[in-house]
């Protein structure tokens, strides 16, 4: 057999889905690993079917993944090529430094981390990208003139480091805000800032995991940044399964000693961790004295006629660190998460803080305080909650409506995305490459998997699309598919 | 011999001023990991220099120099006290997690790393406080209206997550600005914006150090908080001596793979690295395949007629990272500095950015990019130079005239602080205990050192001093010490 490919590849001898799924991810491997170089030419279908022993279909159906995903990039009227990752997604290339220079890098990092989707450069302001908000009914009037008034205070006294652990002005309006929107149990004083949710699990990361010993649970499929942050400080992870009431809690081995979970909304899926499996947890982390990281992302928006508590909140024993953003509530480019941590964890965290960047922009935290504490964050998320709803009924309308023989939607009641099963696997690479065009932004949990998905799905964000935008992309979609 | 503290001492035989420095060291370090807990009374220094066969001097100078630096609390008519260290210093505390709690914490954090000096609370506001800018003659107006602009822009963009390496204008506007201030020689595409100089150290902390194995050469003494993030990342840190050409390039051992340097202006002492030693380190580096550390915290303030070259400036072998903040030059809440990376280490370095906050605050690095481009930092620096001039003037001046006796100024010529050294080290406790009150916010240089000092040393910060009161403290202080 001669080679076609810069590596070896190793394919079960029968099943064409399971050749597909498994061609699909050993090349994914090949170019996140840089074994597969951008801009090396893919061999043509036809010669790679006759190379390997499997039906040019086999073939076909993995490239289309791969340019569905963004790996591949198709050339008009040529072969199509590997994407320069590096370019387009500034952390995900191997890192290039050549020969002596890569022995300089700590081994932690001389590969890429797996980052998960990010948005190409090409991708319309309108699209389904996931985790982006709505910026036309924010008030930036109010915020500006909240920002004017922080400057105008913070130019009357003398300069200041602020505090490690956030102005106490923002804890205090965090702490009434979390209590009021998700019945989390804590004063200020439980409340660190963090820059963003993402360094709230770097920070946790550091503080809970012995390098190479402590096992981790992250949900599979999971937010794969999280995931990042734990190998980074050298957590064993351990994918633990989720279905249509989230994570498997049945399935977490004994020895885990923290667990990670988006109980609100879970990430990517959508769905919602059930009250039973949320006591099952938390009966876990006593039984085995295991730690809950409650990652709640996007959890003020709910459509619910019930909300679900936080786990936080049905917290009896010191185990659960509930971490929150802003991000999805104000915006992406306001740097503000939090951590409200056990007691017990306080004084380290801090210092794990001060050590990572000593604290937080003074300007910004004063003018998020105002803004939390004169009621506007309230005023805009009771305003925008509405406005997605319409949104997400538009989405599971149009879903069913003209994708109904494609795709069936994820039970979800939350947050600012929604997921959908792809019926039949084996429409899977015609959905994923129809999505470029007609629905651009929408993400496989295939970015999301550690092991390939047993059902593959798509996750639609609807943050900033209108419905009557939704409704249309929708109908052509499916009429191009039905035409198909 | 009765114990007299809780935990065992060991004393020198002989030498009372070797006595005294033992006696404060193991004190200090007692206090600092907590077996020495806050609140706990000292024995009377009669009763200890029984108990351990010393005499009284020794014990009373070693508790004058403890409570000159804040570890323990007088009692008017009564016994001094542990100063409780964690609520003064969030970061400093040993985490107080009790039993089983405790181990759920990775090693590295259990107990506290050593911060270095912070502002205690009563500080007042004009004081002689190490490393913070004047605010009286920064322009708040153009800032908030460059700020103001930045959110209008904003407003019209649908929102976005900002890149990880920061944002384009803003790498533009420093690399313009380092490549005319320091020499520096880059484009914006070697420079990655991070959250204040302390993330730059984690980063690369992060970046360079092998756990348990990457020997690091830290100035002795040095920044504590950079010594924090080596700490944290495992590194195996080698302290070499400071003298008044700076870092004693011929003491760094073969094996050490990262120096960590100060050259304009030496962290604590101020001294600035000499041209031959520029090149003497730069030559160590490439003989021994190491890589430098430039911080450059406060450079942009120099009041020589020659300014040096930056160490970066003078490598031509891609193994000096720059390190710069804005913390100084404009304010310490708004939380930006930056690297200049080699460029085989920048993939790596923006995948450990990534896994630790994503990005920086993206209205802060507008409204800084347009306060670069548009002419204010330059103008507020030339501003600004001769004002700290004036009250460097103004310092050495006062410690010549009113102090000549006991302090001798170490020369410096650049930033915001200046160091002197205690002529006669049995004078030293008088000073430290004297300084609270007359010269509030001056730091006893042991508090960046690793080992006690062979000669102690008092630094002073001119930053938020106008010259007549420098003089006019300086007056008084020397008054008083002449009285004793």
């Amino acid at each position: 057999m001669e080679p076609v490919f810069p590596f070896a590849l190793e394919l079960p001898t029968r099943g064409q889905g399971r050749r597909t799924q498994a061609l699909h991810r050993q090349l994914r491997e090949a170019i996140l690993d840089g074994r597969y170089p951008a801009g090396a030419p893919l061999p043509a279908t036809r010669q790679v079917a006759a190379a390997l022993g499997v039906a040019r279909n086999t073939v076909v159906t993995a490239y289309d993944l791969l340019m569905a995903e963004g790996y591949v990039l198709p050339r008009r009227g040529a072969t199509a090529v590997v994407a320069d990752l590096a370019a387009r997604r500034p952390a995900r290339g191997t890192p290039r430094a050549p020969g002596r220079d890569a022995t300089r890098i700590s081994p932690s990092w001389r590969t890429a981390p797996f980052l998960g989707p990010s948005a190409p450069a090409d991708l319309p302001p309108r699209s389904f990208r996931v985790g982006v908000p709505e910026h036309r009914h924010f008030p930036h009037d109010t915020w500006r003139r909240l920002s004017a008034r922080s400057l105008r205070a913070w130019a009357k006294a003398p300069f200041t480091y602020p505090p490690t652990e956030g102005l106490p002005e923002l804890r205090e309006a965090i702490a009434q805000h979390v209590a009021f929107s998700r019945a989390v149990v804590c004063t200020r004083d439980d409340v660190i800032v963090t820059s963003g949710a993402q360094q709230a699990f770097d920070l946790l990361a550091r503080l809970l995991v012995t390098p190479g010993e402590t096992r981790v649970a992250v949900e599979e499929p999971g937010y794969p940044r999280l995931r990042a942050a734990f190998a980074a400080a050298g957590a064993r992870q351990v994918p633990v399964p989720v279905d249509d009431e989230g994570l498997r809690v049945d399935r977490l081995p004994g020895d885990v000693r923290v667990v990670s979970v988006t109980p609100s909304h879970q990430s990517p899926t959508g769905v919602a961790l059930s009250l039973s499996r949320r006591r099952a947890l938390l009966d876990f982390a006593r039984a085995r004295d295991a730690v809950v990281i409650e990652d709640d992302y996007d959890g003020e928006f709910r459509f619910a006629a019930r909300p679900l508590d936080a786990l936080q909140t049905l917290d009896r024993d010191a185990r659960v660190f509930y971490v929150g953003t802003f991000s999805k509530s104000l915006f992406p480019g306001v740097r503000i998460g939090f951590v409200i941590a056990p007691r017990w964890a306080r004084d380290a965290l801090l210092a794990i803080k001060q050590c990572s960047d000593a604290h937080c922009d003074a300007v910004a935290q004063a003018t998020l305080a105002a803004f939390i504490r004169d009621g506007h964050l309230a005023r805009h998320v009771r305003r925008m909650r509405p406005i997605y709803a319409e949104r997400r009924t538009a989405l599971l309308a149009g879903l069913r409506r003209h994708l109904a023989d494609w795709l069936e939607p994820i039970p979800s009641e939350a947050g600012l995305h929604l997921a959908a099963r792809v019926l039949q696997p084996e429409h899977a690479a015609t959905l994923f490459a129809t999505a470029r065009h007609y629905a651009p932004g929408v993400q496989s949990i295939t970015e999301y998997s550690l092991t390939p998905p047993e059902q593959p799905a798509l996750s639609f964000g609807y943050g900033v699309m209108e419905a009557e935008e939704i409704t249309s992309a929708l109908r052509r979609w499916g009429g191009a598919l039905a035409r198909r």
